[in-house]
């Protein structure tokens, strides 16, 4: 079985797991307070061009937006999503745990828009009751997006100054960032989005860690007490270091960016040689998710061979797909599925 | 610089680390649904003779506590503690922040009596007023407790008596199991614990992991969607597998248990010859923590090559302290604390 | 002004005034323990039907929704809802504070369908993913809905075997139940509906009383500690007799529903001279809130006479309206407002 | 039977009476924005001496410190009280449900001592581990105390001050404010709690009020947006004019403290005959709470002739008692209860 099912089917980069083996018996205080961690966060500093910034390591990616999140709010406030969006769908009610409303805006692209954002929060201040209903404090985006979609960089602008317009976080859930900044397609940098929004973190488990996000909070609020929220949340790492460790690794060298650019290549093969055949796909997505739409007796006849997930439902006999590609794909294994896919279209 | 600051302090032991390598790319399905979180699964359930319990593994232990104790309790019920209990001292309030109080409770050892147990709970619903009160719904035991030392399987037989008298669930906080199981001076076991208990945990990350605990959920009423539990708190690990691979190991030929001897051995040869110079303790702890209560002028003298924690001040002149062994503690490190700490007494 | 913004905008029917000034001095022990909470309780089983029921009173409604929900769910459970349901848009996020999602379903009368519930739970539960997302728990319906309309008899019972069939609760929200009741389009009574829920509230704010709600709670998994859960959401009135004095006069000699016919006959007097002149409406309410959509110009020429609230813009030109009567609604001041209106249609 | 268990089990002050039935039939529009609600908060202002305070209305006591608290607080933060504080005993945790842990500090008395502050928060800040540790963040007093004692004016200004020192809130829960304020023994002003506070409430409930308690909140950010947090902790009466009304009488003439003068004086009555007869007091409380140390066989020989409840076993044969006076005692019952108590002694 070849597995194309998510991007986090694999450990870590052998620069990690090799990084990993030499400082294991370093001895380091704990919880993020080590020479790893401060290294660590020197370096993604310097890559995001903020120096005033405060970066923090996570273990995985609900925790931190729940975390960062509920260190945003006031208890009355919500927080502005897609309708698609992670923290609306696929985090079993983490955020509404901390005691916040996903405030979800319907979207064909999932994508959040400043025009939409603009619209409800004007709404909102204009309604007589709207002490009545949840206040909108923040606008949370994926980037890229849950279906593999990016903002441009006038997007990012206009949802910056809609945000600023009406006293909004803008935070920026960069599970996948790394193969978003690398697409062939954007025109979006780290110091861009370290420049337009209040928060945002660089994902580390899908883009070639072994686990972990660094947090990165820009706007000073954000940044007061920052670890008191993490241990509240019970998102302290006791060995701290591990995270250090891993992207000390990862913003050395351009690592990340550079196992980042072996996913997003191979989808775009897979997406050319589809688009070649006449498929047809979910979204347009120009990084390392493709969401081809494919018919069912296609997908049956590969379930026994490759492992991917089926996105919904589009006709009586198509389904939406989901295959993703990572820093560990094999150029073979793409190879060995677009030779049995290709034919049965 | 020598640590003995905590347990934690280096990474993991060798057998784990080979395994991770070896392991790193295997491609497995996601959130502990592969086949090496199975194999650990059943390596636990056969170490602790229930086959019928669920066992589910999580990245830390606050993260565990509060889903544990959330997923147990109704929103109007709290879980009673020592007032020393790692959950009412250590975790920045990460129970309450599910909405639960810890219903703390005084001890000169910071142990948890069923007397006491038995005593509070009675007056609770004796109180006409009760319904004002929180109502106890758990017991919460860390064995060993934050001060080292150990529940006899008699004061454990006592507190499951007393929690069943009164419907009470036990739960046992095992950050340090490991370093009980072994402890010269404990008449308890694995399957004591899995017998006597309805929920506890295996710690991992102070006893010789990268990082990770393993949750033994043993009432039904526990297991009943504990996954959804896991994730709606933020702590559902993407690579479930790092987490299987770890507990295979440490389940596989007693390496929880070898591993854990190194501590306490050590630990003892710290204690026996401190207790021959005359030094007192805080807590006369038989595992791996030991509480020497120091004149602050060694604490000073010690300082520039020796990391330790103060564990409270005593009396003018004198400090209790925390000197941590763990699985990766090297006997020559001991030997050279001893060699500077004794002529110093 | 005359005033037809909401129907609680005067005090309480004369009945209950007469019966909180004659009760006054008498001495009575405090949260609901007394005896006219006692009789109210009785007088309220009786009416229902179900001798087997748990009443409690709660002083308002959005509390209501939220301790019952609360009491209800496991944290990683959600309620379904109607997207204009009350619990998702005009409580401030209520439900959200205690941790819980309100899975939204769309629908153009703002009803919860049957059909609708079958197909997300069971999407939900075919989802390979269903631990990701929130676990629908249970159903919130509104009778009369927040635009006016009623559930039939049918509805409610296809709910309710939707809900037996997905292990689902069933709560109906009756803020203003009573206007539903004496509704000449319903078919549904008040033992239907205690037949037919898990727990439901009878509205006492809306319907007559000075304030105050009714919970009937039928389920025993409900009934359990219900109190304990009213004072943990801080909704535990010290002078509970003050409910039950209330509520011991609307079920004494049918006053609570003999009040309600008031508001719905002068309702359905609205409705019939506005259809009359070809006026349309948002809802096709047939209970004591009207939603006629009206020309702007007629919205503003009423405007300093006349106070009832805009319920959206339906055209460049025209406002969906709501006109509210009450049990205190009087009729010269319909008929006030029918001359002022009927003119400039 | 006559009552002295608590200080509600009447109804209401007449003139309250008289003004709610007086206004039965206005038309106000709801949620405490009508005429009635701002006269009061006028009225309380000018009372206080803090035009720029704001005020609200809550029902009930414990909705007002949930309220309050969560507010004012970060996630991550705890609020300082007595061990003996209502928020820590008698709230079945409505603060923890918020998220947030109560920091109890033992005291004999039952008081925050200013020193016990500063020495806890010092404490905090010293712990190198104090991000493990719940933040320390505002002080809650009782005034009178639970057991009816009262701050001194130097006692307030010491706590000002080392709440200053620490960038703490200080909270003061008034339920029996008027009691205290109409203490023979207090030197303490309505305008000098408004002056050392950042948030306090003029409880109704327990003070000739039917029910409903003003919050009087100084510090500007508890001031912001505080009717969202309102709502959204399901407290927000429908019928708001309920509350205006009812504080406007209490602010009107004195009302409020010439009501309380009957309590307090009763008090006064029944402390010196029980003195006078050597009976020992657990709290030596100025206020309308009395606490007599009282043989068992006359508490029992009373108990079919007058309510009052127990207050801990103080020996084998002995039990403190609390009677409690209100502005609805007449005197006639305390004349009885001495006659008939003081031959037992």
């Amino acid at each position: 079985m070849i597995r194309f099912a998510c991007d986090y089917e694999e450990g870590a980069c052998p620069q990690i797991m090799a990084a990993l083996a030499a400082a294991n018996m370093e001895q380091h205080p704990g919880y993020g307070e080590d020479a790893h961690c401060d290294r660590a966060r020197a370096l993604i500093k310097k890559a995001i061009g903020r120096p005033d910034a405060l970066v923090q390591f996570l273990v995985g990616g609900t925790q931190t937006n729940q975390t960062v999140i509920a260190a945003a709010l006031r208890p009355f406030q919500g927080v502005i999503a897609a309708q698609t969006g992670h923290i609306n769908v696929h985090e079993t009610g983490a955020i509404e745990a901390t005691g916040h409303k996903v405030l979800a805006l319907p979207d064909p692209e999932g994508k959040v828009r400043a025009a939409a954002v603009d619209a409800y929060v004007k709404d909102h201040w204009a309604d007589p009751t709207h002490e009545h209903m949840v206040q909108p404090a923040m606008v949370y985006i994926s980037h890229p997006t849950e279906g593999g979609l990016l903002y441009s960089r006038a997007e990012l602008e206009a949802l910056r100054k809609v945000c600023d317009a009406h006293g909004l976080y803008l935070y920026l859930d960069g599970a996948r960032l790394g193969y978003g900044l690398v697409s062939p397609e954007t025109d979006v940098s780290l110091p861009d989005i370290a420049r337009l929004t209040d928060a945002f973190y660089i994902g580390g488990t899908k883009v070639g860690a072994l686990f972990g996000e660094a947090v990165v909070l820009l706007h000073p609020a954000l940044q007061k007490d920052f670890r008191y929220m993490i241990k509240h949340q019970g998102g302290m790492l006791a060995k701290g270091r591990l995270l250090g460790i891993q992207f000390e690794q990862l913003f050395t060298g351009d690592l990340y960016t550079r196992i980042a650019k072996n996913a997003v290549g191979l989808a775009m093969v897979l997406r050319d040689a589809l688009r070649e055949k006449g498929v047809a796909f979910l979204y347009e997505s120009p990084t390392n998710q493709q969401f081809p739409i494919l018919p069912d007796r296609v997908v049956e006849a590969l379930s026994d061979r490759y492992a991917f997930e089926g996105w919904g439902r589009v006709d009586e006999s198509h389904t939406a797909t989901r295959i993703c590609m990572s820093w560990a794909t094999k150029k073979e294994n793409v190879d060995a599925l677009l030779r049995d896919l290709l034919p049965l279209l």
